[in-house]
């Protein structure tokens, strides 16, 4: 009621973890009218989308969509079937290797998603948090990667063919550090206690403090204290 | 068993319709060991999905896998939402305008999950039915979009990235008509019978003979049995 009709929107991939709701936040900031978009891809607990339904709230999503997509069916990572979530790994180790927590193709399915959602909504303006530094050695969170499949929306849809629009695919923290993230969040107001970042939650939904989001998050929250 | 171990694998999407199935019975004749995958959509009848599992099984596929992706959530299509399926639009009407039963961004999504399965499944050949001559007006059924989703796809994934090898996206259906399509399946041993094709089949699961995949599926049975 109180959101001006003609306000831009935006769908945001919005998974309930650091990134992506600082991504949502920064959305927002840019005058975007929200529509999250979660994926509920066989995750092992629900503790994420509890978390992205917190963080879409207090930013005043328009709506908040949840997806199922059965990504056990297909198998292929430690977050989609049973193979061991890996711990204690240093940054270097990250970044040498893609973990067993890669999720196959994610970032495509996810943003394949976002684009029919967008369309639906009549968005031009697609968010994800992807990050190029300290991304955990995923290969689609490649700036070339964005790039290709932003080029693939224009031709893949309805929208695109009709010239009703040009689909961008924003990746706002793709250069920042996690301290860099934090801080940016912090500084719109995000309340990051909402947010939830671990691969392996315990069965009350506590972190497990050791694994990579584990990891990454507390070294994030740690320098952002610290100042750069 | 019998199958030797080092035939190379392909990814094919099979919904179970005449395009899928001829696509899937192409890819077998050219040597690949077939992984079948068939998205459930929220389609509105499982007859679909029964088709796609008599194919694969008639065509020796390794796996058919099966994934389920709640479209419905999303919205925005007649196949996926409660809007009504049109009837009886002649081929001139489907090629003007894109038809209330386009799924937003569905070969973006199908593509993408086949992009994943592949990887989980070591393939590296994806097979598609896309159609661009009686395609029914779908503008993800374009070459220019599936040459552009190929370039997303080998940016996309750890295989891609390791360079292990290229991902292809076959479209052997391309430039065909729909005659062409049935008769190249015809010369395949392909039954036919087994396939489906309507948007919106009656509860008995009999074909409704009149939806644009009805008219289109009809126009080529009869064109194949005149011959050009």
């Amino acid at each position: 009621m109180g959101t001006p009709a003609r306000k831009k929107r935006a769908v945001v991939l919005l998974s309930g973890g650091v990134d992506s709701s600082t991504t949502a936040a920064i959305a927002a900031s840019r005058g975007y009218r929200l529509y999250a978009l979660s994926v509920d891809y066989g995750q092992r607990h629900a503790v994420e989308l509890r978390a992205a339904r917190k963080v879409a709230k207090r930013l005043k999503a328009a709506e908040h969509c949840v997806v199922k997509v059965d990504l056990h069916a297909i198998g292929g990572s430690a977050l989609t079937a049973s193979m061991q979530v890996p711990k204690g790994r240093s940054p270097s180790e990250m970044a040498r290797q893609i973990p067993v927590t890669y999720v196959p193709a994610r970032n495509t399915v996810f943003l394949a998603l976002a684009l029919g959602y967008a369309e639906v909504v009549g968005a031009f303006d697609i968010f994800i948090g992807a990050n190029a530094i300290d991304y955990s050695g995923y290969p689609d969170c490649r700036p070339a990667f964005l790039r290709a499949f932003e080029r693939t929306a224009n031709l893949a849809t309805k929208a695109g063919v009709e010239k009703k629009g040009r689909f961008r695919i924003h990746a706002p923290l793709l250069r920042m550090t996690k301290a860099e993230i934090i801080r940016a969040g912090l500084r719109l107001g995000l309340d990051y206690s909402s947010t939830h970042s671990c691969y392996d939650p315990r069965p009350s939904g506590r972190a497990c403090g050791a694994c990579d989001a584990c990891l990454l998050r507390e070294k994030g929250f740690e320098e952002a204290r610290v100042g750069s």
